[in-house]
C-alpha cells in the first residue's frame, strides 16, 4: 500500500531539504502536506517553484494530520544527520497519531527508547533507512554483470547527483530502455523503496555495499544500470564514500554533476575543482581498477539565469569536449541520448 | 601492569600473521607463548627468523598455559576479519583459564553471547580493539596542529606500512626527536595501546576518526607524527580507507612503501602500480585538499636476497629520484636522515 507522506522539514524547506524535494518530486509514495513553520501558509509549488505540487505546508504535526497523512518522513539531513533535539515533539506526536516514521538521519529513531516505546505504545513502526544491512567484502563478482553501468560523480555533495541519475533513467525509458536507478543515499532509498545508505556502511565493506547494489539491480535484466553517486573525489569528509562507489559499483561510463556556482565545497574551505581537473581525477583513479571515462556533464544551473545557464552549458562543452546540458531545465532526453552510445559493458584491469 | 601475551595463530604464525609478528617485534606487552599447531616445538625465531623472540610455540591453549600467559592475542586477521570456527574452542579454554581476551577481528567477540557469558563466569574480560569510538565528521581542525605529519601509504596492504612507521618513529627517537606514532589499525593499537581501526569506522566518519587520531597524537606536543597508512589507493576493496587516512590526518608529506614483488593486489586481479602512477595518484588526489609530496620509498625486500633487494632500492631511487631504502633490513637511520627535513608543516588549499 502506498504511503501518504507528511514530511517534517522545521525551518528548511524551501532552501535545504533534499530529502524532501526529492521524495515530492520523484517518490512513487505521495507527499499529501510539509511541516515547516517557516513557510507555512503556502503550497510546495509556491515555496519550491521547481516542484509541481499544491500540498499544503503546516506549521506542525497536529495541523498536518487533517490531511491524512500515514507516514511521517524526516526530510531534511544536516551535517552528521544527527537529530535536531526541538524535532522530538514532533515526531512523537506523529507517532502518537500511529503515523509509520521514515527516517534518513544517521541516529537510529529505532533505536531510541521513548521513540521505540511510543511506537509500540502506538501500535506504529520506524524506519531507519540508514541502517545498512550486513555487506561483504568487495568481491570482485560486480564485473560479471553484463549490464552497462553508469555512475554519477560531481563536483561537491548536494549538487544533484541523486536527480540527474533519476532523469537519466526517465529519459532510458521514454526511449524504449529499461533502467535501473540504484540508491546509495537516504533519499534514493525512499523515493526507490530499496537501497543501501552506503556513507553509513563501515568503511571496509562500503565498495561491497556498492557492488551488492549492483548485482541487485543487475537481476531484474535491465537494458542501463544508473548508480545514484555521492560526495564528491576532493571532499575532505565524504570522498571515502566516493571512492568506494566508483570501485565498488565498477561502472562502465561516468557523468559528472556539476554546479557550476560552487566555489567551494559545502562547510570547508576546500575549493571546486575545474572540469578538467574533476575528469582526469575519476578517470586515473578509475583507470588502475576498472578504466571508465566521463561521458558527459550534468550542470545544475538552479541558481542562474537563462542566458547565464546556457553560457555555463556552453562553457562545459567547450572545456571538456562532452556532451553537457541541465537535465532538470532542459530534460534528460538529449543528454541521454548523445552519451547511451558511449556506456558500454568492459572489462576490469587484471594482472 | 604489562600484559603476558599467549598468541592464537593457528597455521598461520609462520607465514601470514602480521599482528602476531607486529606485537613479538614492536609491541611494549610481552609475548611468552605463540599457540600454532603448524610450528608447534618450535622457537618464534626459528620459525619467523626476522623476530629476535626465544618464546615457544605450542599447540593449544592447555600447553600454552604453563608459560603463565595473563592475556590471548587473536594475532591474525583473515580476510573480512572474521572468526574460523575450529578457535571456538581455544578461545573458551583461554577463558576458562581467566585469560583476557584481546581480539583484532572484525567480529566482536565481546558481543558474542557464549564469550561474554564465559568472561563473566570467569571473572575476566574481553577487549575487540577494532571496535571504533564514535567519532565525529572531518571538521578541518587537523589544519591547525603545528606538528609536521608524516603519513604511510603503499602499493597494497600488508607491504609493511606500519613496520615502517613503527621503524621511523624508533630513528627519530635516536636522532634526539620525539615522535608519536598514530595507528590506524588493530596491530597497531595493540603495539601503542591505543588508536582507531579506521576501517571499521562508518565511512562517513573515517576522515573524522583519522582527524581525531592526529589532535590526540599532537597533545603530547611531539616533533613528529607519523600516521600508520591503510590499504592501498588503488586497492578495490581498501582504497576508501587510505583516501579517509589521505584527507583525514591532513599529512605534510608520504613515505611510499612496496612491496616490489607485488604483481596484483593481495586477492585480486587488480595490477599493482609502478611508482610514477602510484607516486601521481597520492600527490595529485591530495593536491586538491592539503598538498603532500612523497618524500620517499620504503621497501620492503624480505622475499628477495641481498643483490636482488639491492638492486630494487636502486631502481626505486632511479626511477623516483627520491631516497629509497629497506628500513628493516638496513635499518631505519639513513631513510629518516634523508627525508626528515622535507616534513615541514604546510596549510591546506581553500578558497
Amino acid at each position: 500500500m502506498k504511503r501518504r507522506y507528511a514530511i517534517l522539514a522545521n525551518g528548511h524547506f524551501a532552501d535545504d531539504a533534499k530529502t524532501a524535494h526529492g521524495v515530492i518530486a520523484y517518490g512513487t509514495d505521495e507527499t499529501v502536506v510539509v511541516i515547516d513553520p517557516a513557510s507555512a501558509g503556502k503550497r510546495v509549488r509556491e515555496a519550491v517553484p521547481y516542484l509541481q505540487s499544491d500540498a499544503p505546508i503546516v506549521a506542525n504535526v497536529a495541523q498536518a494530520l487533517q490531511y491524512g497523512p500515514t507516514a511521517l518522513l524526516i526530510g531534511t539531513a544536516p551535517i552528521g544527520g544527527g537529530l535536531p533535539a526541538e524535532w522530538r515533539a514532533e515526531i512523537l506526536a506523529a507517532i502518537d497519531a500511529k503515523l509509520e516514521v521514515v527516517s534518513g538521519l544517521h541516529d537510529q529513531l529505532g533505536a531510541d527508547r521513548e521513540f521505540k516505546l511510543a511506537a509500540q505504545r502506538a501500535g506504529t513502526k520506524i524506519w531507519d533507512v540508514r541502517e545498512p544491512p550486513d555487506v561483504p567484502i568487495f568481491s570482485g563478482a560486480v564485473y560479471n554483470v553484463s549490464v552497462p553501468t553508469l555512475l554519477l560523480v560531481g563536483n561537491d555533495c548536494a549538487v544533484g547527483k541523486m536527480t540527474v541519475a533519476l532523469e537519466l533513467c526517465r529519459a532510458a525509458q521514454r526511449a524504449g530502455k529499461k533502467a535501473a536507478f540504484v540508491p546509495t543515499g537516504q533519499t534514493g532509498i525512499m523515493i526507490a523503496g530499496w537501497g543501501i545508505s552506503v556513507d553509513r556502511v563501515i568503511a571496509d565493506f562500503a565498495p561491497g555495499a556498492a557492488e551488492s547494489l549492483v548485482l541487485y539491480a543487475a537481476n531484474s535484466q535491465p537494458d542501463l544500470i544508473v548508480v545514484e553517486g555521492q560526495g564528491a573525489i576532493n571532499h575532505p569528509a565524504y570522498a571515502p564514500v566516493t571512492l568506494a562507489l566508483m570501485y565498488g559499483s565498477a561502472p562502465d561510463a561516468l557523468v559528472l554533476v556539476v554546479d557550476p556556482t560552487r566555489e567551494k565545497l559545502g562547510g570547508y574551505a576546500t575549493p571546486a575543482l575545474p572540469y578538467d581537473k574533476l575528469i582526469r581525477l575519476h578517470e586515473e583513479l578509475l583507470a588502475t581498477v576498472k578504466p571508465a571515462r566521463v561521458v558527459g556533464i550534468a550542470l545544475n544551473t538552479r541558481y542562474l539565469d537563462g542566458p547565464a545557464a546556457q553560457a555555463q552549458i556552453e562553457r562545459a562543452r567547450r572545456e571538456t569536449g562532452l556532451p553537457a546540458d541541465d537535465v532538470v531545465r532542459y530534460g534528460p532526453d538529449a543528454l541521454y541520448a548523445a552519451i547511451v552510445s558511449n556506456v558500454q559493458r568492459h572489462a576490469p584491469c587484471s594482472v
